[in-house]
């Protein structure tokens, strides 16, 4: 059976989390970017009974497992992923930034349950923790002021995982404008140019070099050309009529 | 001058954001990743307040600039971009998404301010707000559940922004119109309009947003834009005159 859900093999692990704001905050980034499954170690109780009644990711936290212990949360998992803001921490494991990350952890997930850990947000998580991590994920950040929120941690983390799982949204597709057009609108300008007295007869020649070399660095698609030219041509037809 | 801030061309506007802890969020990001310029908009006063006392992030706070429109917020920025959840839009930009959007931005801090526009909680960016954008970004996110935290959403952002910037302004300087420029240029053609029967009054704020959104997309660079607004001055004074 396939998932609805792109990342159904990640589980994300928050370690003795003490924010109610912030387990929902990740439960929030995990149902944005579909990773379903959230496992919670020694969260202070209140914090998540809290957390349980927040907004936007509750069928989500209501499936959240309890876990007694790192060992039990990621016992089923193939490979074990820490987070870390460094900090003083003397760092033992590799290390990895989320775009190096992020496609190594995709392409465990096909095959293998993956577990991402958030330590707490005074400490991190402790070296026993760790050792449980085959390696360590880390988000680059200005070396005076590492720590980062743990939801927004977790949010970027999962952004990069989720990257690329997905067809990229598209744009609205512009074409540029034919350069015949682009030369009715600078004979059109002109003439408006010439009629509000901006240009003088004798400097018509120079001046049409200017505009067109002008109206070719705007960069204009089609669409646009369309509509400039037709306002030009109203313009230059009132200015015309008022002579 | 150097700054120690890789993002120091970069300006984060938030709009009408209603929760204090949101702008604390935001401006947490912010500092972690080295983009110290925050602007607000008709915040709620006292979240705004609020938001000072947060933890983290407090200097950065005490210097956001409060501006009492977003066209005041991005006057100085030569590029604007705004972002979306899209959700039940009829999203009239480009639209781009963070991996994207990230490279185009960098390339052109290195030499111009950059605007990036966050909407309110609840409901985003106004199509108004919008008018002022060059193009959107967008966060990819699961179809089920678009709608982001606004923190995690300007986290993912400067992490995309902040990754492999350079800290030191290189290159020729090719500088581009600043958007009061540009928005003088829109007033001036949008009086062209109406003088010449192309816009009727009643239709006036609709046609602004679109001139707006188009003059956005012509990447004026800042000796066109003034030759631009002097003609357009010239053909409004004439069109005026023959009234």
């Amino acid at each position: 059976m396939t998932s609805p859900y792109q990342l159904e093999n990640l589980r994300v692990v928050l370690v003795a989390t003490r924010n109610p704001l912030n387990i929902g905050a990740v439960a929030r980034a995990m149902s944005n970017f579909g990773a379903p499954h959230l496992r919670v170690v020694n969260p202070y109780e209140k914090a998540f009974r809290e957390a349980r009644s927040a907004v936007g990711a509750a069928p989500l936290l209501r499936q959240a497992e309890e876990c007694p212990s790192v060992q039990d949360a990621v016992a089923d998992c193939a490979l074990v992923i820490g987070t870390t803001a460094i900090g003083n921490r003397d760092i033992k494991h590799p290390l990895r930034t989320p775009n190096l990350a992020g496609p190594l952890i995709r392409k465990r997930l096909r095959n293998d349950r993956v577990a991402i850990l958030f330590g707490s947000e005074k400490k991190g998580l402790s070296n026993d923790d760790l050792s449980y991590c085959h390696w360590l994920l880390h988000i680059p950040t200005r070396t005076e002021h590492q720590s980062m929120n743990l939801g927004q941690a977790a949010a970027i983390c999962l952004y990069e995982l989720a990257r690329g799982a997905r067809s990229v949204a598209e744009g609205v597709k512009r074409s540029a404008a034919p350069m015949a057009v682009v030369e009715r609108i600078t004979e059109s300008l002109l003439q408006c140019l010439l009629e509000s007295d901006y240009v003088a007869e004798h400097s018509e020649k120079v001046a049409e070099e200017k505009l067109r070399r002008m109206l070719r660095r705007f960069s204009l698609d089609q669409s646009d050309a369309t509509v400039l030219l037709g306002m030009l041509k109203k313009i230059q037809k009132q200015l015309a009529a008022k002579k």
